[in-house]
């Protein structure tokens, strides 16, 4: 069995989650899902640092012990072999590199201004780095979108693993505070993903998340 | 013929370089090396948008058109069927998440700062970010001691594209303002890589730039 350690509003974390529901991997038969909560300091204990001295979800662990970290890696690994990640080698590439240009010019922008506004006080002086963040996230967002004006996905022919991992935090863009009307390939997008065989939502933030987000401009 | 648009000062640029010499493609007979000075706007003209609208470089196009973004996503591609990337997909798997790892903890802090250091100007209110890039920096840099005390590679059994990736910015870290006294195991691996065969080390900096980072704290 395979043990995911994950934080469930994490779409780094749900990456994983929609992958394995869509492999037909079943919750505590397949895989068991151990909640790390990194907005409270979880994987910053000793306990987690032991396991990924990166101090980051998700990461998996087998029977054996062995562990791998990093999210797109992990779908490297749960897709190999099968329709999620096909091609030859240019293709499979063209898939690593929007895998890589989601954890460079993506994630870093609009998953963490979104982290910043439901998972940090008020208060927070993280808060001056939103508007920075949302140039940014917008200048990532226009590349996506140019992308799919010709081109159906993000993994190559069909629906695959860079749609995962590029789905994740574009689809919950709005919490970080993206308009999304401006790019309608990108909606029509968000919606065949959201209609492949096997899809799973996120779960939404919590109570007190959502509160910080709708008060935050 | 493979073109290669990239800065020579860039490790993520230099990154391919090394890998096509290890591979043993020689300069303007299997490959052409077109230089874009990123820190002079020439990712951001309309001419070099239209290659890659992210605007970065390295960016590889093939003599049909194709194109390819990511220096870590065209290592693998280039790497394919070699000894550079081998093993089975746990082990490739892991070599990928020592990318992601790069790309995500540990070039938008070592690169960074060093690029700030050496290519803004003395008064750049960009000076400000180098303290927190500095911390989280020395965090990635313990990540990597860490795994270096019971392995010897980043790719797996043998030398391959997770060094490759890894070593382009943690060598010239020295730049970055980064000690590696406190690195041992990151030292000695260092030499390994520098070891191996065809290896071919970055070029120093500008003059321009060099002076700007001996002056810096």
């Amino acid at each position: 069995m395979i043990t995911v350690y994950g934080f469930s509003s994490s779409g780094n974390c749900h990456k994983l989650k929609l992958l394995l529901a869509q492999l037909g991997r079943r919750l505590d038969k397949d895989y068991r899902w151990i909640e790390i909560d990194s907005s409270r300091g979880e994987t910053r204990t000793p306990a987690f640092l032991a396991k990924n001295p990166n101090g980051r979800v998700p990461l998996i662990e087998l029977d054996d012990g062995r562990r791998m970290a990093e999210s797109n890696a992990i779908l490297c690994w749960l897709a190999e072999g099968t329709p999620y990640f096909t091609g030859d080698a240019w293709q499979r590439a063209q898939a690593l590199s929007w895998m890589f240009f989601e954890q460079y010019s993506h994630e870093p922008c609009i998953a963490v201004a979104r982290f910043i506004r439901g998972w940090t006080p008020a208060g927070s002086p993280r808060r001056a780095e939103l508007p920075n963040l949302r140039e940014r996230g917008h200048q990532a967002l226009a590349v996506m979108e140019r992308h799919l004006l010709s081109a159906p996905w993000f993994t190559g022919v069909d629906y695959g693993i860079a749609d995962i991992a590029l789905f994740a935090y574009t689809d919950v863009a709005g919490e970080g505070g993206f308009d999304l009307a401006p790019y309608p390939a990108i909606r029509d997008w968000l919606a065949r993903v959201r209609a492949t065989p096997g899809f799973v939502p996120m779960p939404p933030p919590s109570a007190e998340a959502a509160a910080r987000i709708a008060s935050t401009d």
